[in-house]
C-alpha cells in the first residue's frame, strides 16, 4: 500500500480492510485473494471520500490519476476498451464499513454511449441486448447521479408500452428501444438543461462523486444518527467489469444463503432466474427458481457454485449471504456477507459449527446477541392465523395472550377461578390491581407508557401487556369501551400481542415458547464460561420451579409482599394496619404467620440446594388498603344521602386511617426497613415464618445445609437501622431455634438502594453479611425519577432529544447509578472483604447492564424467570469479552 | 505532679487541669493559686474515680494514704485536728468537668461526732451552733451518703416544730437540737440497720465513695446520653475546710455576677445573707438582700469583694458566677464559674469586653453561640401579659402573633387585604395554601410536625408557625372547630406563640423583635473574619430589603414560583397550564410576563450592587391547579343530581387534566429543568422578564455593572439538560439584546440536588458557570425521605432511637449528603477551577452545616433573611475555628 494511495484493485485489498475498502471492496478484494470467480475491478477509498467531503467537492487531480491508472489496469486484465471496440463496461456502487440504506447504490453498465453500444451489438451479435444495456444505464445514471426523477423514465416507458400495446418492456423491440434510448436523452437534456454525459470516463467521476455525496442526503445522516454510526466513516466506492446475466439461457444471477436463514439447517438456501439481471430479480416480474433448480439446468456450474459456498464457509467460519452471476456459462461471485438470520436458525448455525469445528464455543456465544433470545421466550400469535386488528398501543411486555376483557382486578379473579381466561383491561393499574394481574393471562391499559406500573409488573410477571393504548377508552362504571368509536362491552374476547402492540378482536391461536436442544447446548457452554451467578426473582413456588427450569442458581429476591396480596389475605392484612394496639396488630400477624409460613416452605422447597434470599415487608401500608379517591366520594355520597349512619362511620373512620397513612411520595416514604423499625412485630412475625418453615422440611428429611435462607432488610440508610434489623432478626431466630432445640445457619444482608447506602457501605457492612443491589429504586433516587410517573411525562421526550441514551430503567446508568455501586462495593469490601454482592433490580437482565455488574464484580445477578436464559449468556459474554479487553 | 497521683492539694493545681480535677476544683485550685482567700483543702481526681468503678468499687489502700497524708496537711495548714479539739470540719463535693445535675452534690461540716461537736461548742462558746452543725451533717451525709429518705429527717424537724409550737428551725433551742441529733442518729440506725459512723475519716471516705457512685446514678446516666456527653469523664471530689458564715452578725453568705446576666451591663449584680449558711439561701426561708447592702453591713469585706471580682474577672477574662462565705469578718471564695446569661447580655458582655481590651474580637465571636440569636430575631408575647393557653402544639416556627382563625386560603387573602389580622388555620397545608400562608400573620395547623409543609414555608418566611396541634379539630365544612371539647366559630381570634407552640385565646400584646448596638457591632467584627459570604432566600422586594437589614450579600435563591401564587395570577398561570396548544399557552406566558418582568424588577432594584440568583420554575405544574380530591367529589356530585351539564363537562374535563398531572411521586416527577425542556416557551419568558427588568434598570440610570443576574436551572442531572438549558438562556438573552441593542453580562449555572448530579458534576461544569447546593432536595434524595412525609411517620421515632443523630432536613448528613457534595466540588473544579460555588437549602441557616460548608471550600451560603445573622455569625466561628484545628 502506498503512501496517499486512494483506489485499490481487488488483489491489492483483504477483508481485514474493511474500514479503507468498506464491507462489500474488502470481501469483492478478499475473494479474489484467495482464487474465486470476480469480475476484475478496484475501489476507491472511504478516505478518499472524506477527503472529498472535506473540501466541499471536486475529485483531485491525484485522485483522478490514480483511478485511470486502475481503470486502464481493468483495460489489460479484461481485454476490453473503456468507450471503444469491446468496450468495457462498469458497474459503480457504494460500499459504507457498515451497510447503510439512504446511499447511493448502484449504477450498471457504465461506459456505454452511442458508439460503444453499437460496438457491443457487434460483440454479441445482439443488437436489443446491447440497446436495452444502454436504455438501463441512461436510466440508472439519470435517477440516481443526474438526479432525474425515476417516475419520469418510467412514464416514457408506459407510453411507449401502452402505444405498442405489451405488458413487459422484454416486449419491445430493438426500434422501441431505439426510441427508448432517444427519448432518454431528451428527457436528461430537458430536466437537468445539459445533454447526457457521453464521455465514459466523465460518466464515471460523475458516478463516483455521486457515491461520496450520497453519505450526507438527508436519509443518510438521520440514519446513522438513529443508529450511532459515527459520521467520519465515509464511504467506499467499488468500480468492477460489468458481467452479464442476461446474455441467454447460459447465463444468469441469483442470491443464495449457505444456511437456512430462517432454521439454520445446513443446506444451501437461494435463488437464482436464467437470462436475468440483478435487477429483474428485485422487480418481481419473473418468479426466480429455487437454488436446486440450477442442478439440472447448468449441472457445472451448480456444482462449482456448491464448491464455492464451502469455500466462503470455511473461509469466513460463518453462514454466507452471496450473490452471483452467469455469464454464458461461467460463473461470478458478486458479494458475500454475513447472512442475516432468525434467532432459531442463529444458535443453530453456532451450535452446528462448533461440532463442525469451524468455530470455537466462544465465538458461538458472541455470535448471540442476548436481546435475541427474548424472541424466544414468549407465547406468540401464530403467524398464519387471521388477525383483526383493532387498536395498538406500546409493546410494553412481550408474549400474547387471549381473554376476556374485565375491568376489575377482584373480578378478574373470579372469572379466572371460574376456569376462564381473563385479559384485565384498565386505563391504568395500580398496586391495588396486582391479584388481577396475577389472575389474567395479560394486561391492556389505555394509558401509561413502557415503565408504567402495569408495565413493570407484567414483565416481571412475564405477562404479556399492551400499554398506553390511546384509541381505547374505557368507561369503568358502565361496563363498556370504545376503540375507534365502535363500542364493545366488559367480556368481549380481545387478543393482545405485548410485543408488537397489536390489539386483536375475538381469541387467536398462539404458539407456545420452545426451546430448541441448541438453545440448552448453547447455554450450557455459557455456563462454563461464565463467572457471574444468575438467580431469579421469584415470590411463589410456581415461579421457583419455572426459574429452575430456566437455569436459576437461587433465588435473589423473593418479594414477600406480593404474598400478602392474594384475595383471602388482603382482609386479615388491613386489619393488621388499622389496628391501633399492638396486641390488636398481633393477633392478625398470627393469622397471616401460617399463610407465610407455607409460602416460604414451597419456595425453599423448590430451590433445595440453592441460596434464597427473602426481602422482608417493602411497601408503604397503604398500599394494602382500599383506593383513598373512591372511598372519599363513598364518603361523600353516605353523608349527603343520608341513611346508614353506622356504615358511614366506619367509612369515615377507615378513609381517616387511609388519610394518616396517604404519603406525597410513598416512593420516600415509610417503608422498607422503615416499617420494620416502626413496627418490629411485622418483620418478627416474618422471620419466623422464615426459619419455622425451614423447620418443617427438615422434619420432611432435607438435609440442613441444603436449606439456605438470606434474611434482606430493605432501603436501609443508616448504620443504626442495619444494626437493629440485625439484632431483631438474630432475636426471632434465638427465639425459634431454641423452641425447635436446634441451630440453622443463615444470613442477614441488606438491600442497597439508596445513595446514602452506597456512600456508607463500609458502616452498613460491619453489620450485613452480604448486599443486594436494588437498582430499580436506587435509579429512582440517584436521578430523581420517579418511575411511575416519568414515563408518561418527560422520559420519551429526554429519549428523543438524546439527552438519555438509554431509558436508565432499562439499562444502568453507569456514570450516576453505576458508579455509587462501585462506590458501595469497594466500600464494604473495606469492612467485609468477603462480603456476598449481588443486585437485584431488574438490571439484572438486560446485557449491558450485566456486562457492568461483571467488570464491577458482582457474585451474582437476579432477574425475573424470563430473563435468566438471557442473562446467562450475556454473563458469559461479558467474561469472554472482558478478556479480551 | 507525680506518677500516679490521685490527690491534689489546691496549692498544687490550676484551671487548666478541669478534665483531672474537674471544674469546681481546678477554679478552687485557680484562686488559691493567684493568692484569693480559699479556704484550703484538696482534690480526689477524676482518675481516681474512674479506676473506682472500673475496679468495681472499693478505695484502694494507696488512694486512701493520699487522702490522709492530704488531710494531714489540711491540719497542719489550719491547723485544726480532724475529729479532736479544735476540730477540722470539711466539705465534701463532687466536681464533675462538664456541670451536671444528677450527682451527688455536697455534705458539709464532715468531721463531726458528739465528741467533735462539744469541741466546737467550746471554741465557739455557742453550744447551739455546734449542734445545729452536728444536725446538719446527719441531715446532709445520712441524705445522700446513706441514702436515708429526705423526707424521714423532715418529719423529725416538723415534729418537734409541731411540739414546740415555732415555725422555723432558728428558733429551736440547744435542748431541742440535742433532742433532734438523737433522733436523726436512732433514724439513721433505724432506716440503715447500722450505727451513725462516727470516725471522722470513714465519714470522708463514705462520702468519697458515694461522690464516685454518684457518676453512675440513673438520672446522671440518662443526662450524659441526653447531652452527649461521654461516659468515661468521671468525677472529681473536692474536700475542703469548712467556714461558716452563720457565725454571727460579721459572717455571712452570697453569690454574686460580675456583670448583670440578663442585660450584660458592666455592674456587680447579687445577693447575700449575713448569719447564714449556703442553704439558707438555697431554702428562701429568709429574704436575700442585694449586694449593695453590703457596702454599709461590712465595708470592707464588700471593698475587698469589689476588688477580689475585678482580679477575677480580669484573670478568667469573661463574667464570673461566684460564691463566697464571710466568716467573722474574714471573707472566703469558695466558688467562681462562668456566669450564664441571656443572649442580650452575652452579646453586650462580649462586646464590652472586647472595648475593655479584655478580650479579642475573635473571643468575643465564640462567646456567643449562632443559635442563641434566634432569641432576638421574633416577636415574642410580652411577658407581662395575661395570657389564655387553651391548647400546644409543636414550635415549628419561631415568634408570636394574633389573628382571627380563617379556615381556607382565599378568603385568608381577602381578609387580609380587608387590613384584618389573619391566622391560617388548618389540618394541614399544601403549596395551594402559600397565598394564605403568605397573607396570615401565621399559621395553626391540628396535623404534621416540625417538618411538615407548613412548618418548612413558616420557617421559609419567617411566619410564627405552630403543627401538630391534636387537641384542635377541624370542622372545615362548617366553619367551626373545637378545642378540649369547646366549640369556636372560624373568625375567632387566637394568638399563637411558635417558640413554646402555645395556643391562646384572644389577642395578646407581642414584642416587636430590637437588635441592640451589641448585636450590629459583634456582627460586624463577625464579617471582617468570615470567609463564607451570607445570600438570602428571598422571592420578592419586600423580603429583599429585610435580606439587606439583616445583612445579606446578595440573593442566593429567588424562587419564581413563588411569583405564581398570587391570587390574580393563579387563573392566568392556570390557563397557561391547561393549554392544549402551544399558541394558547404562549399567549398566557404573554400575559404572565410583564408581571414576572416587574417582580424581577423590583428584586433587581434593591439588590443593586449585589448578585441575585433567580431560579427558573421548578415545582410541577399540577401545584398551580386546582386540589384533586375536591374536584373529584364536586364531579360526582355534578353526576348524580344532574342539572348544570356544561359545567359538569368543564368540571369533567379540569378533573382530566388534573389527573393527567398528577403523580405519585411528585418530589420524583415532572419539574425543574425537565420542564423547562419540555415546555421551553415557559422558561424563555422567564429569562426575557429578567433582562427586560434590568434593561428598565438601566433607563431608570443604574449602571449595568451593578446588575448581576445568575439564572440558576434547578434539577439538573445530566449534561444534555444543563447544556440545552444553557442554550435557552443564551438564545433568549441574545434576542432580547438584539431587540435592545446592548448586550449585558450574566451567569448560567445550576442547583445540584440530586446524586446524580454530583456524581457527574464535571460534567455540568463544562455548561455551568456556578453550582448551588438544594442540600433540600439532595437530602431527600440521597436519604430517601420524602420531607413532607418523613416527619410524621418515621422521623420521630429514628431521632428518639438515635438512629439520626439530628434532623438532616435541620442539620446536614455531612456522612452521605456532605459527601456528595465534596464528589461535587472535586468534580467541578476539575472542569472549571473558578467555578462559583453556593448553597441555597435551608441548611444554609444552620450553624453546624456552614462549618460543614466553609471547610469544603463553598462561596457562599443562602438561607432566608432571618437567619442570616446566625449565618453571618456561624461563618465567622467556623474560620476561627478551622484556623485552630
Amino acid at each position: 500500500m502506498k503512501t496517499g494511495q486512494h483506489v485499490f484493485p481487488f488483489e491489492q485489498g483483504d477483508k481485514s480492510m474493511k474500514s479503507l475498502l468498506g464491507g462489500k471492496g474488502a470481501n469483492l478484494a478478499e475473494m479474489a485473494r484467495i482464487g474465486l470467480p470476480v469480475p476484475p475491478g478496484f475501489t476507491v477509498t472511504t478516505e478518499a471520500c472524506n477527503q472529498y467531503l472535506r473540501q466541499g467537492g471536486g475529485l483531485w487531480p491525484e485522485l483522478k490519476g490514480e483511478i485511470i491508472e486502475n481503470l486502464n489496469l481493468l483495460e489489460q486484465q479484461t481485454s476490453r476498451n473503456f468507450g471503444g471496440e469491446q468496450p468495457l463496461l462498469l458497474s459503480v456502487r457504494s460500499g459504507a464499513v457498515i451497510s447503510m440504506p439512504g446511499m447511493m447504490d448502484t449504477v450498471l453498465n457504465l461506459g456505454l454511449n452511442e458508439k460503444a453500444t453499437e460496438s457491443l451489438a457487434v460483440e454479441t451479435g445482439n443488437r436489443r441486448f446491447a440497446l436495452d444495456c444502454y436504455r438501463r444505464f441512461i436510466q440508472m445514471f439519470g435517477d440516481v447521479v443526474l438526479k432525474v426523477g425515476h417516475y419520469s423514465f418510467e412514464n416514457v416507458l408506459t407510453e411507449i408500452r401502452q402505444r405498442k400495446k405489451v405488458k413487459t418492456d422484454a416486449e419491445l423491440n430493438e426500434a422501441d428501444l431505439e426510441q427508448v434510448v432517444k427519448d432518454f436523452l431528451d428527457l436528461v437534456h430537458e430536466e437537468t438543461g445539459n445533454e447526457f454525459p457521453t464521455d465514459p470516463q466523465e460518466q464515471l467521476f460523475f458516478a463516483i462523486e455521486a457515491v461520496f455525496k450520497s453519505w450526507n442526503t438527508d436519509r443518510a445522516v438521520v440514519y446513522r444518527k438513529a443508529n450511532r454510526i459515527p459520521d467520519d466513516l465515509g464511504t467506499a466506492v467499488n468500480v468492477q467489469a460489468m458481467v452479464f446475466g442476461n446474455l441467454g439461457a447460459d447465463s444468469g444471477t441469483g442470491v443464495a444463503f449457505t444456511r437456512d436463514p430462517s432454521t439454520g439447517e445446513r443446506k444451501l438456501y437461494g435463488e437464482y432466474l436464467l437470462n436475468a439481471q440483478g435487477e429483474d430479480v428485485v422487480a418481481g416480474i419473473r418468479t426466480p427458481k429455487p437454488l436446486e433448480g440450477l442442478k439440472k439446468d447448468l449441472p457445472a456450474v451448480y456444482s462449482r457454485f456448491i464448491e464455492i459456498c464451502d469455500i466462503l464457509e470455511n473461509h469466513y467460519r460463518d453462514m454466507q449471504d452471496i450473490e452471483f452471476t452467469i455469464e454464458r456459462g461461467k460463473l461470478y461471485m458478486l458479494q458475500t456477507r454475513t447472512g442475516k438470520r432468525t434467532t432459531s436458525a442463529a444458535l443453530r448455525v453456532a451450535v452446528d459449527m462448533v461440532k463442525e469445528e469451524l468455530i470455537t464455543k466462544q465465538e458461538a456465544i458472541k455470535r448471540i446477541e442476548p436481546h435475541q433470545l427474548e424472541h424466544l421466550m414468549h407465547w406468540r400469535i401464530d403467524p398464519d392465523a387471521k388477525k383483526d386488528i383493532i387498536a395498538s398501543g406500546l409493546p410494553a411486555s412481550p408474549g400474547a395472550a387471549s381473554g376476556k376483557v374485565i375491568f376489575d382486578a377482584d373480578r378478574a379473579e373470579e372469572t379466572a377461578q371460574a376456569g376462564e381466561k381473563v385479559l384485565l383491561v384498565r386505563p391504568e393499574t395500580t398496586p391495588d390491581d396486582i391479584s388481577g394481574i396475577i389472575a389474567a393471562e395479560g394486561v391492556l391499559t389505555s394509558r401509561g407508557g413502557m415503565t408504567s406500573h402495569a408495565a413493570v409488573v407484567a414483565r416481571g410477571m412475564g405477562k404479556p401487556c399492551v400499554c398506553g393504548c390511546d384509541e381505547l377508552k374505557i368507561e369503568l362504571g358502565k361496563g363498556r369501551f370504545y376503540i375507534a368509536g365502535v363500542e364493545y362491552s366488559e367480556g368481549e374476547v380481545l387478543s393482545i400481542d405485548g410485543s408488537t402492540g397489536q390489539v386483536i378482536l375475538g381469541e387467536t391461536s398462539l404458539i407456545e415458547p420452545q426451546f430448541s436442544d441448541e438453545f440448552h447446548e448453547l447455554l450450557g457452554w455459557a455456563d462454563e464460561i461464565r463467572r457471574l451467578k444468575v438467580r431469579a426473582n421469584a415470590d411463589n413456588p410456581e415461579d421457583s420451579r419455572l426459574a429452575l427450569e430456566m437455569g436459576a442458581q437461587g433465588i435473589g429476591l423473593c418479594r414477600t409482599e406480593h404474598m400478602f396480596m392474594a384475595a383471602e389475605r388482603v382482609p386479615v392484612v388491613q386489619k393488621m394496619i388499622l389496628s391501633s394496639e399492638l396486641k390488636e396488630r398481633e393477633a392478625a400477624l398470627d393469622e397471616l404467620l401460617p399463610m407465610q409460613q407455607s409460602d416460604f416452605k414451597g419456595i425453599l422447597k423448590e430451590m433445595v440446594g440453592k441460596p434464597v434470599t427473602i426481602r422482608l415487608l417493602d411497601p408503604p401500608l397503604h398500599e394494602f388498603l382500599p383506593d383513598r379517591e373512591n372511598l372519599l366520594v363513598e364518603v361523600d355520597r353516605l353523608q349527603r344521602e343520608g341513611g346508614d349512619a353506622e356504615k358511614l362511620a366506619f367509612k369515615e373512620e377507615l378513609l381517616q386511617k387511609v388519610r394518616n397513612l396517604s404519603e406525597f411520595n410513598p416512593m420516600l416514604g415509610h417503608r422498607g426497613c422503615r416499617l420494620g423499625l416502626v413496627y418490629p412485630e411485622i418483620y418478627r412475625m416474618q422471620v419466623r415464618a422464615i426459619f419455622m418453615a425451614v423447620f418443617e422440611l427438615l422434619e420432611e428429611g432435607f438435609p440442613p445445609d441444603q436449606l439456605k435462607p438470606e434474611i434482606m432488610i430493605p432501603l436501609v440508610g443508616h448504620r443504626g437501622e442495619m444494626e437493629m434489623m440485625k439484632q431483631l432478626v438474630d432475636n426471632e431466630a434465638a427465639a425459634v431455634f431454641k423452641e425447635q432445640g436446634r441451630q440453622l445457619s443463615y444470613l442477614v444482608g441488606t438491600m442497597i438502594e439508596l445513595p446514602r447506602a452506597c456512600l456508607v457501605a463500609d458502616q452498613l457492612a460491619e453489620s450485613a453479611s452480604f448486599f443486594s443491589f436494588g437498582t430499580n429504586d436506587l435509579t429512582q433516587t440517584t436521578l430523581g425519577y420517579s418511575r411511575d410517573d416519568s414515563e408518561g411525562k418527560f422520559l420519551p421526550f429526554y429519549l428523543q432529544q438524546k439527552i438519555l441514551k438509554e431509558n436508565p430503567f432499562a439499562e444502568i446508568d453507569r456514570e450516576g447509578v453505576g458508579r455509587l455501586v462501585e462506590i458501595a462495593i469497594e466500600k464494604g469490601r473495606l469492612t467485609r472483604p468477603d462480603i456476598k454482592l449481588g443486585i437485584c433490580g431488574e438490571h439484572g437482565g438486560d446485557p449491558s447492564s450485566i456486562e457492568f455488574f461483571h467488570a464491577a464484580g458482582l457474585e451474582y445477578v437476579s432477574c425475573s424467570p424470563y430473563r435468566i436464559p438471557i442473562a446467562r449468556l450475556a454473563a458469559a459474554r461479558a467474561s469472554l469479552y472482558q478478556i479480551e479487553y
